[in-house]
């Protein structure tokens, strides 16, 4: 999407490679939204730790990275044994496999960039396929993007209010985003509305990432405290729910997401307002049977007992607002049950959660 | 409550008087969790500050403290001219009042000064009322609290697990509190539970002062973001809620409480989770016909868009969190229906938030 840097507007996508230099580049989100700066990833062990640290996230964005890193590692490797170098595959491919143990993006991403390259028969072969197919990969998911933006850009009407969780932004995918997509193109449309962001503690990537996606496009909207939207709700100040998805269960239709997403989908079905989740197909996983066998990732506690932002002098800093002798609980994700949705909008339409099933093979199963 | 400074246990009260210097003692409310600080404060002009400032907050506790002040003003007054202490007396009440003009507590607090020390038929006699009804105003406030603990102690067994918003503890009254009070009773009771406080953004009350409450008095506790209580009681880890309420309704059972209040309802009452509010009798409004009557307070943006706390080097320093060209909504207060609530905890006993009305003889209506 369009960044504005120094009065100057350019399109930038989240994550890119430069084959030249055989680095991965990223937008560094942990500087947004007060900095805006392109990261040169040089090797695969530093992508997996950009993907750890945070450099990079949401699903779409940590899957293309993923896929690159692999190809990274893979072209890195010198020589032509077969041998060591599916051995030495293998160790990029773990490494970056768990820096984000929870996310199945990057383990689907990787599989598309294994198999392609599987059928070269030498180093060098394997080397270049791979590189192809995670190209293929950051493309395939600015096209899913945009074909979520047209299915989803009905349901934004003019006057509307949406309500955002986290980010499932541009900046979570290669471009353009899920959640974020029938906004931009209803934009595009000519549609007036405006849009709440749930800061989304403990992080804050709404009031921070989603917030800076949406004034860089000029896009009416308000940052508001996760405990606010459900006063917002009652006082009809709310039309429509829209948030992306870390994983979203084929056979179930249940919707895995940041923390705090399943209390807006319990304040939703309440006030009976639309409650949509906007996935790209590789966010379904078909195999799981219950959402309860989702692993729910145990995040560090300094996020909930502080938070990161500048000071008066510009200078970014951790603050810590807790009491000094008290621990926290901090799971990063939920898991929404299927009731509460309303749809799940796809780049192969909106089906109802509990649909997906017998549309799998238009869903790609 | 207790307190431990270097290593020594002590019992302090929020809110006391010093007879021999005449000064209003307040724990310095701004500078927790960080330092634990008793201020003296030597003159009404500067008690009226004291509340302005926030050094002091919550209903309970700004009540005692203008009853203090009050009493503080007329004790300073020299001399035996009636007439003129009476004129003195006027000017004391009006800037105790001024200091907060939306609360309630102090202005009950000091009628209740007025009305004792009115009786006296000179100068001395009015000052040595004044004082009595200040302590005594104090000495009920306590009274109450610890009511509201024997009644709501029985509802904690052992192995619960309590979840709790925003501070109704013994800072935001004279000592004890009120949601904080069947806690405090139930550790005295001998009982293992444990609780986990909601950070409540934007201010994060539950997160400083709450925490640093339950710290101090030795019991288990984690902060959690306000995202994560859903997710909680999903999992069955959340056994009980007790919050506070800075207004109820006597008509009708609404509760109007800070930002997050009626989130945290209706996810209990979708998990059949009870869901308790501690309050004094002075909290409920006989008068209200409909909670959407309540005034909703809209708070400064910037506490949306950033947060206080304290850097590496131990500075209180507010940071920015959110996008820089975005603003904020920040509504202070929610209302929540009668029907999400399981008892309204008072002093005279646990009550249906629909039967409030029906016993408010018993209620002191």
């Amino acid at each position: 999407m369009n960044v504005t840097v120094h009065g100057k507007t350019s399109h930038y996508r989240t994550v890119a490679f430069d084959v030249a230099r055989n680095s991965v580049l990223l937008i560094d989100q942990r500087l947004l939204p007060h900095e805006f700066k392109i990261v040169a990833i040089p090797n695969y062990r530093l992508t997996a730790s950009a993907i750890r640290d945070m450099i990079v996230r949401g699903a779409g964005a940590i899957g293309a990275t993923a896929a690159y890193g692999l190809a990274q590692g893979m072209l890195a490797f010198g020589g032509g044994d077969l041998k060591k170098f599916i051995a030495h595959t293998d160790v990029v491919h773990q490494t970056l496999k768990e820096a984000r143990p929870t996310a199945v993006d990057p383990v689907n991403a990787m599989a598309q960039v294994l198999k392609a390259a599987e059928v070269g028969e030498t180093v060098a072969e394997r080397q270049s396929l791979a590189l192809a197919a995670a190209e293929e990969f950051a493309h395939e998911d600015v096209a899913h993007c945009s074909k979520i933006g047209h299915r989803g850009a009905k349901l934004i009407r003019n006057g509307m209010n949406i309500l955002t969780h986290c980010n499932a932004g541009w900046l979570a995918f290669v471009d353009i985003g899920t959640a974020t997509a029938p906004i931009y193109e209803a934009q595009q449309l000519g549609r007036n509305f405006h849009v709440f962001c749930d800061e989304t503690r403990p992080r804050s990537q709404g009031a921070s990432l989603t917030a800076w996606e949406l004034a860089q496009q000029n896009i009416s909207h308000q940052v508001i405290a996760d405990n606010a939207a459900g006063h917002l709700m009652q006082r009809g100040k709310i039309d429509l729910v829209i948030v992306g998805s870390d994983r979203v269960l084929g056979k179930t239709g249940e919707v895995a997401n940041k923390i705090g997403t399943y209390t807006k989908a319990v304040l939703a079905h309440r006030h009976k307002i639309p409650f949509y989740v906007a996935i790209p197909l590789s966010t379904i996983d078909w195999k799981l049977i219950k959402g309860s066998q989702i692993p729910i990732e145990e995040r560090h506690e300094s996020e909930v007992l502080g938070a990161w932002g500048v000071n008066e002098k510009g200078r970014r800093e951790y603050v810590r607002v807790a009491n000094p002798t008290s621990g926290a609980c901090n799971p990063g994700f939920d898991v929404t049950p299927a009731e509460l949705i309303t749809g799940i909008i796809t780049p192969a339409g909106i089906f109802k959660p509990g649909d997906l099933w017998k549309n799998r093979q238009k869903l790609g199963a």
